[in-house]
């Protein structure tokens, strides 16, 4: 009986290990089994192997992500859009006149609605008030600040967990595998770039988004770099490949996105000559996030879904092709 | 006096093992030992050891290089200044025009002095006619044609064989201690993306220069970026740290110049906080290369000659500090 008893432990201590390596060897744990996850597997083979046709030089193996909706959640507002509204709160003391004043005054009243009523303009408005006159350095703060505190109306978590697991695993696969990865987002790049590096391995130098103008000047005889109310790039669709060429200087071979802001960038990118990846993450899933695409008026998909096939995009359906969304909570210590 | 010819082989052969070691272990070969050399050194060492004060991750190890004079020669023209004529006349068959249109027609004519006198608006619209209207990828394609044949009027060697030995030494020794190393130059980022790669070992992402404005369109349904006649960066003097800003997103803690154009690149990578290296590359050798500095119209470099003991900025003499300035000659074949 003993001995029996010791050999069971044995044989079940021996399946575990077995089912721990197979899962250490799916670089993928994440993505359910399908063609979704194979269209991934099968392009990065195809490149990385020496003698394949389709090899790609390390170099050349850029990759390239939106972040809204693709890397983490939009919904039900743009994370940048709830920085906005709370800075104007957190800056209203200073500025006695927005009580009087559109969008801000119903910003302050908490009437978010009539706060965008106002479309563009009130917009534009409220992004420079927020977003221009300090320094670089005085705005990275602003933003670390907040996301340190911040939390998601629905789900209550910081923003910075509402990422996507799936999305974090195949950065990982990517640069495992000698991609660089990039961000090329319509989101702002100084809002991005002070968390990127720590939530996604993705250095600021390596985050592309919607820039504004800067000016060098000296205080008090030090340096500074104070932010204009000027747009020199609205990185959202053709500004997207636009702001590829100006940051990256070359094609992707992989292209991410979400939304039909992320078009071009694909198309740009499947279009190059070679093996290609143009991947949309379709968000189907009522339950476990949110289900949005051709009517939603954040994050729209639509000509990218009439045209996937067609151009040979992969469409990820988060419902079916992820086994899980949001990575397991951090513990709070 | 066989075993005594036998010893004096073995030490002979001792000895000169012992040099190449030597040789093998200073990572700044053309380097005279000297304080611009030990100023590399001691920073990179401080910078690079775990228990030191001064001690930086390797993903803040960010240094700039100027190019025009402090990686390759910008004497007696900027190269981009002979790509530009080289294209005029190569583009004049398309446009006849040209010959009664100043300053194309002085250009055609080989009168480069009348051509330049018309200042800035001549440039502009030589700069435009040359580096606009055409796909971004029909532009390399000319800059890489171009560099394969043009050569330096004087040495008449290839411009890219114009690069300075002892930088292509620090670019390699700065990376050898993970640094990531980017161009922040006032020229084209256009004209210098098609072959830093292969000269310098610095990727098309990692450089940084005056940037045209680009549309997005399609071609017979193919995606193509046309380079427009406007500017969007100016990356020169106060444009610099824009520049750095912009694409980088980060301060350097290491930055090299040799004009005034660069004083405001050393200014605000040397006032931020921690060990930082500002140098200097003063062309001080009318023998092996050009000498020139507070008079010169390109390059010009006085305010930074007046300063950078106060800052403490090193400042590197290529007569003193250089024991060879080019590298050795390519084999032809």
């Amino acid at each position: 009986m003993k001995t029996r008893y010791l050999l069971t432990i044995a044989l079940v201590g021996a399946l575990g290990l077995t089912a721990s390596l197979a899962r250490a060897a799916d670089p993928l744990p994440s993505w359910n089994e399908g063609t979704a996850k194979k269209s991934i597997t099968t392009f990065v083979e195809k490149v990385t192997k020496e003698n394949s046709p389709d090899f790609v030089p390390i170099p050349e193996r850029i990759a390239t992500f939106d972040n809204d909706g693709t890397l983490w959640s939009e919904q039900p507002m743009y994370v940048q859009a709830f920085f906005v509204f709370d800075q104007i709160k957190k800056m209203a003391p200073q500025h006695p006149e927005w009580k009087e004043k559109e969008p801000f005054a119903s910003v302050l009243k908490g009437d978010l609605k009539t706060a965008l009523a106002g479309g563009e303009k009130a917009l534009v408005g409220m992004l420079a008030a927020t977003h221009s006159g300090m320094t670089t350095e005085e705005f990275e703060k602003s933003v670390t600040d907040w996301l340190a505190t911040a939390k998601h109306p629905k789900t209550g978590k910081p923003f910075t967990e509402m990422v996507y697991q799936p999305m974090l695993e195949l950065l990982a696969y990517l640069r495992a595998n000698g991609f660089k990865t990039f961000i090329v987002s319509g989101g702002g790049i100084e809002f991005m770039r002070p968390w990127t590096e720590r939530v996604y391995g993705i250095p600021p130098e390596q985050v592309v988004g919607t820039s504004g103008g800067l000016k060098y000047e000296l205080r008090d005889g030090n340096p500074v770099l104070v932010k204009l109310p000027e747009l020199v790039l609205n990185d959202d669709k053709e500004g997207k490949p636009i702001g590829i060429q100006r940051h990256i200087g070359r094609r992707p071979i992989a292209a991410f996105g979400n939304s039909d802001g992320d078009f071009q960038m694909l198309e740009w990118t499947t279009s190059g000559k070679g093996a290609r990846l143009g991947m949309i993450i379709h968000h189907t899933d009522a339950e476990r996030e949110v289900a949005y695409d051709r009517k939603s008026h954040i994050g729209k998909l639509d000509r990218g879904l009439d045209e996937a096939a067609a151009k040979g995009w992969s469409v990820v359906s988060m419902k079916d092709d992820w086994k899980t969304i949001f990575p397991p909570a951090k513990p709070t210590n």
